[in-house]
This record gives C-alpha cells, structure tokens and sequence, in this order.
C-alpha cells in the first residue's frame, strides 16, 4: 500500500496540530527502530497528549487505511514497535501522567506513557509496591510492558505484568474508545476484556489508560549468590525449594560459560574470591518479607543448596555487598559483547523442572555444531534467556535460522514455548506454529480481524505470513 | 427455533452411543434447572466422556443450528446451566478425571468435570494447595469455576480462579478443539487467549481440559472474630490492616441484621456470649503462612482492630472452635432463610474501600423503602453479597426490579460492578449496560459472533437482549 504523503500531512496536523506530527526524514528514521534489528521507517510520527487525540488518529487511519503502529520507549527486543510497513507511529511518551494513586484501595490509575520505574517511585513514596520489574523499567512504558506482558526479576514471587492489570482503557482500530475492567478486585462483567488486551502487542488495541494493582512494600530483602559445580546440582535444588514453601522474590540462575564471561572481563577482587573456583553454575536468588521470614527463608535456601551440593554461598551483609553480587547478572550483556560483537539472542520458556534438560540440550547442540550457546535466565519461571554465536564469529543469517529452529524445536519437545517475555512481535511471527495448530492461529486471527477488520494496527507483528494473507488477503 | 426431536435423538445416539444420551422428560427436567429460579427444558441431555465427544457434538450442533449448553454440577446463582432455548445439554460430570498432578512445576493438568474440593484433596496429599475456594467447592466443578471465574473467601490473598489457570484444551462451537497456555509460567505465544475463556460463562467453549496453578499449602493458620460497634469502625480498620503489610487469606464481614438474624436462630451459648452485646458489624479473619508469620499478623490485626474501636475480639483456640467461628458466617445463609422464604439476592463489587459507603447507601435504601437488605462478603476483596426483602414478606418481581436497579445504581455511582464472583447468566443480562458503555457491549458482541457465528453456545446469557438482536438478527 502507498500512502499519499501529500494528503497525510495536512490531515495530521488538521487533527492534532502542528506541535504533536513530525514528518522530517531525520524524525522518521528515529522512529524507525527498536531494540531488535528490525528497521521500517514511518511516513509520520504524531505524539498524542490525550485519549481524544488516539481516537482521532486512529478513526482517521481506519477511514483511510493507513498503518499505525504505537510505540511506547522502543525498548522492545522482537519488533513489536518498529513500522514495517511504513503509516504512522504514534508515540505515547507525552501521555504520561500518574493520574491517581490510590492508598486506600492499593492501585493506580495510570495514563501509559508512563515510565515503569517513574510508577515505582511514586509507589514507593506511599510505602506501596509495583512488582514488575523488566530490565527496561527505567526508560520502560507502562503501556509497552502491558503490551508485551513484560516479565522480570520478580516473577518468581510476583508474577508479570498480567497479574497487575485492574483495567484499562484502550482505543479500537476504528477509534472507539472502551473502558475495560476496573478498580475492583473481583469483576465478572463481560467477559476478561481487559486480559485479552495484555500481550497483545499493540495489535489489538492503542492502550491509553490502565488501573494497576499495587502492593505493600516488603519490609526487607536477602540476597543469596550460591556457586555449584553443575547445573545439575543447581537445579536438583530449584524444586526442592518450591516445594520447601519459601517463595523467592527472584531466582536467577548463570551457566558456566556466562560466568566464565563475567569473571575474564573482571568483577573485583573481592568478589572473585568469592566464587568458588569449580563453579560452573550460580543460582542468585533473593527472598524478601518481615525481617523474620527473610532470615528463615534465608536459612532455608541454604540448607537446600547445601543438601543439594553446593560448592559455596555468598550472603550479602549489606546494600552494597548486595549490589556487587547483583553486578555479576548485570555484567553479563556487556561481557558478551566483549565476546562477540553480534549474537542470536533468544528468550524461551520451559516448565521450571525441565530447565536442567533444557540446558543439556542447548550444550549438546553446540557440542555437535561447534556453537558457544551462553545461557542465564529466571529459574522459577522456567524463563530462559541464550546468546548464540559461532566459536570465534556472529552466527550467518542462514545459520541463525537452522539454529533458531532448533533450539524452538527442542522446547517444544519439553512442553516449552518460544516467547516467555519478550514477545512475538516480527522476529518470531514465522514460529508461531512450534507451539500453536492450525485452529488455534485461526481462532487469533479471527480475534485480530474481529476487532482490526482493515489490518491497519501494527501489521506484520505476530502472524506468520501465510495466517495473515489467510485472514485478510495479500493485497 | 424448533428443534427436530425425531432426527435428534437418532443423531446424538449415532454420535455417542445410547448411553451417553437422554431423552426422557423426567431426565431432561433436571437438567432444567440451576440454583439461580431459571429455568428451560432442553431437547437432550448429552453426557461426553471425552473431548473428542465434545468435538462431536459441537460440530453436529453447529452444522444444524442447535442451542448447546455446557453445565458442569448445575450449582451457578445465575442462569449459567440453563437451557433457556431449549436444544442440547452437555454434562461434563463423566471428565472427571485428575490427569496429572506435577509436584515438581507445581501444577495439575485435569479434565474439567472434577470437582473443585477432590482436586484440593489430592492436591493436599501432596502438600500442595489449590486456593480457589467457592462456597459451593464441595460439588462444583472446576470447568464451572473456570467458565465463572469463582471467587471464594480466600480471595483477599489469593485471588480468584482466573490467578490459576495456566493452560486450557477448548472445543469452540464449530467443533473445533484449542489447545491455549501451558505449564510455563511465562508464555506470551499468540496473545492472551486461555484468559479470554476464563469467566466466559459457557458462551465461547467448551472447557474440556485445565492445567491449573497449585501453591505450598501454609503451615498454619489463626482465626480472629472481630465484633464492632457499627460497619463504619470495621470499616476503618481494613484499610489499616492493607496497609500494614498483612495479608490475609481471609477478611469476611457480617453486618448486624445478618448477626442478628444468625443469633435469632441460635449459634450456642459459649459462643453467644463471645459476641458483645453491642455488636453490629464482625469482621471473620485469618490468616495463614508459618507458625511465626500467622502469630504476627494476628496480633498485628489485633492491634489496629483495637486502634478501631472494636468491642471484642475472639481468636480461635484450636480447630473446634475455628469451626464454631466459622458457623456464625455458614449459618447466615440458613437464618434468612428462616426470616423469609424468598430473598433477592446479589452479589455486587466495589473498590473494597467503598465498602462502609455503600453499606451505609444500602441501609438508606432500606429505611426509604420500609425493606429488609442484609449484607455480608469478602471485604478485602470488596465484595458484598446482600439479600433484600419487605419488612416481612418477599419482594414481588415487579419490586425486586426496581430494588435491583437502585442498588446498582448505587454501585456504579462507587466505580462498582454488577457482578463479583457469581457471573451474569441470565439472570442479570439486563442490567449490563449499568456497567458496559455501547463501544464495549459491541465489543463484546463482536468476539461472541466470531467465535460463535450462529449463537448456539450458551444462547440467551450475558448479552442484553437488544444487543443480541444487534448481533445475531432476532430470527
């Protein structure tokens, strides 16, 4: 589809006024990309300030099917926000105000710009809790983590964005405005609307508004970095702690290989002192509650991962001690870039037992391929996050294909599925059919096209080629 | 529509075998009815013992334009199991099967005709917990709980159903057969499609097969009656204890004619006596987790039930008198049915901090109108379930509808919602558009046709009757 650029200028600024549309090449291709390699430069950018502005948008793109792609701080992995096929991206960043916290009834009402990380202060403020804590929280949107259903540290405890989700208000493809859900904790009226909303990647929906829930603060927080001479050892512990009744805050887990990263690009003295030297696999885990419940939890981790075979535990004594273990997860980007200047990232998830066999598969694969395949991930929630790269070189795009397939392949096979929190977007719309049939494609589409009958919302996200030619033709 | 008797009883027995069908009228009387005063005679009564079945019957309902209606123990308050037009009955009782309990990713995978109170038992041999707890656990079925999305008491700390279902196998009406979620806790593959079925109310599948959440059971658990002076001091209390950082598992309120009419009847002399004479609101709590946790929060739940003003208090000794506790809310139901042989009853949702507010318009209702309205519920969850009555006869119908409208009304002035925990059906349809604007109801409507284009699931329930017509033509 070609649009008439002509003709879009003057309606967007008709609609919204000069100060909210950017049309300049150099503005375009600003907004031509997110944190994925995918790239589609725009044919116009417009920031809405307000619900009314999105409806507008949206009913004047709809009338004249024109794409439309939202986009909150573009901090995506898979493409979800990036205009593949040129349109519009409409940034939400100036919809961004707190509207209300709300004490009484711990939650808050939110327009979706919102950073993440700026939600969390206020909470905090009021001694209250937002638990989702993507990587991404500090530059984050609320609106982006609804739309991927980000995930987090936290998950092991808290869950992920879904869970926080009271309501929203959401504007349609064709510019109706819905108002979904509520401030009540228990809502049966209408089917779960505001759900289906979640994760949905910006394809259903332009979020503008959302209720979340918050939490009380907990009271304090213990973290454990324990070092084991296997992962088969490490996760020999994982369910007996489930099982044991501590629920940990988070439980990270770093294979040999990240770890070996980690430590060849150096950490401090201190700290590698620390680290036994067999380790081949650290689990980091935190346990937060009353002061009581984290040293209990605190002790209980340890007698497991001792009964387990631990090598040896390191127990931060204090914020700062509790920061440089921290600094072992977070050294593990910049590490790998050290390594390797470009690698085939993936975020997969198996049921949390299978993540031992999951790992052997992974090694096994790059034994007979001759791969370095670095794993590091959330343990609890079967979450893992994997670098791939040749021994001494980026994988081609050819390989990283084979490669890709396989490693989806070999989840499946474990009952896993190949996007945990980072979305399908249009990285891995054309491996949607690993984990879903023919019927359940169907039945997808048959909701996107119900609801987005032109196709205009963020097309090219989420469908494999074929279901989309399938659901709307191949205009 | 007419139904073809004569084809149908042929084609059902071809489909299923003779003894998976009924046709007599005394068994098709009852599957006339559920426990709300619906009522609707179908055609068949059906009785599946496998999805394949299902599939069966859908794809033969669909071909020839035939009402199915799924029931799982037929226990719902709302209209859900009703035939209202007649056509299939489809008894999920014989799926009744625990396929697996997974105590190492803490799951059950189950057929959905289980009844909620045998999963809780065999996942309490396991020293596991399945939290979803509604009153009526002892016979429904989780595919009933799941279609409802029930709630239960201990929803102020863990939720209602929807917070459990990680998976789901669903034969849509064409017949056919989805397979949604998994056991990963993460999983963004193809939006949130297992959520859009929960709370669904038997209108957009079948549910044949669940994987469901489990948790650690807690160790222990204390139990506090707490009598006040009047709802407003119970009511500044919760927020309070919110706050604090307490969670209960359960916080259940009972106002003072409910009290009064449970006392009228006779709870015993000991515990009598433990209820001030001046009470006229108790608040029924527990908490749950280790020995220490449980021994903390309760007397953290003492302390600001004291800063409140209560009366007193009286914390459960052992498990006996936890039970006698426990009668004064379990009696409620059996004492108004003492005082009057027919209530309207409902079940409405506020932001739990509204709670005081609304008890206090209702009460105000109640002396305007010279009626009986007595409340009880889930407070932390905002909750109230209440029943309305004249000074000393039932309502007529034409004055239930009026009573009906006022109260919610009254709710929805409160950001409340119509329907909590006990769905729509048919029974509140209505009265929808109290809590869904137009763009929403079609909204609605839109994913029902999609998924449903001849309307035969579970025809007549949550659509307004005009928007039905909208939706489908009123043929």
């Amino acid at each position: 589809m070609q649009i008439d650029e002509i003709a879009l200028k003057p309606d967007l600024i008709a609609l919204l006024g000069e100060k909210k549309c950017c049309f300049s090449l150099e503005d375009r291709w600003t907004y031509s990309f997110d944190a994925s390699k995918e790239r589609g430069v725009p044919d116009a950018v417009v920031f809405p300030s307000c619900s009314r502005d999105v409806c507008a948008i949206m009913g004047y793109a709809h009338g004249n099917k024109i794409p439309v792609v939202p986009r909150g701080a573009g901090s995506g992995l898979t493409g979800g926000a990036v205009p593949l096929n040129g349109g519009i991206v409409m940034v939400l960043e100036r919809m961004n105000r707190i509207l209300e916290l709300d004490t009484k009834n711990l939650c808050a009402v939110v327009e979706t710009g919102v950073i993440t990380a700026d939600l969390q202060t206020a909470a905090a403020r009021e001694n209250l809790f937002y638990p989702p804590d993507p990587a991404s929280q500090a530059f984050s949107t609320i609106g982006g983590n609804i739309a991927e259903n980000a995930g987090g540290m936290r998950g092991a405890k808290y869950g992920v964005t879904k869970q926080y989700v009271l309501g929203l208000e959401v504007v349609l493809p064709n510019g109706d405005l819905v108002t979904l859900g509520s401030k009540c904790i228990k809502d049966v009226v209408g089917y779960s609307m505001t759900e289906l909303f979640v994760g949905s990647e910006g394809t259903f929906g332009i979020i503008t508004k959302a209720i979340l829930k918050l939490v009380t603060r907990p009271e304090t927080v213990k973290t454990l970095a324990i070092c084991f001479s296997s992962i088969q050892d490490a996760g020999g512990a994982v369910p007996l702690l489930l099982k044991s009744g501590v629920v940990p805050c988070t439980l990270e887990f770093i294979d040999a290989a990240c770890l070996q990263a980690v430590l060849a690009r150096g950490i401090g003295d201190e700290l590698e002192q620390q680290i036994h030297g067999d380790t081949k696999a650290m689990l980091l885990i935190e346990v937060d509650g009353s002061a009581h419940e984290v040293e209990r939890d605190a002790a209980m981790v340890l007698k497991i991962c001792k009964e387990s075979g631990m090598l040896s535990c390191r127990l931060a004594r204090d914020p700062d001690e509790r920061e440089r273990l921290w600094q072992v997860r977070r050294s593990i980007h910049g590490a790998l870039m050290g390594l390797c200047p470009q690698w085939l990232e993936e975020d997969i998830s198996v049921p949390p037992a299978s993540i031992p066999m999951m790992l052997d598969k992974l090694q096994r694969l790059a034994g007979a391929k001759n791969l370095r395949i670095l794993c590091f991930g959330h343990y609890a929630d079967g979450n893992i996050h994997l670098s791939v790269s040749e021994a001494d070189a980026p994988l081609t795009p050819q390989q990283a294909l084979v490669v890709k397939k396989e490693i989806f392949s070999e989840t499946v096979k474990l009952g896993g599925r190949i996007a945990a929190e980072h979305g399908i977007g249009s990285v891995k719309k054309e491996y949607l059919g690993f984990n879903l049939d023919e019927p359940t494609l169907n039945l997808a589409m048959g909701v996107k096209k119900m609801l987005d009958p032109r196709g205009i919302l963020n097309p090219g996200k989420i469908f494999p080629q074929q279901i989309w030619d399938k659901g709307y033709g191949s205009d």
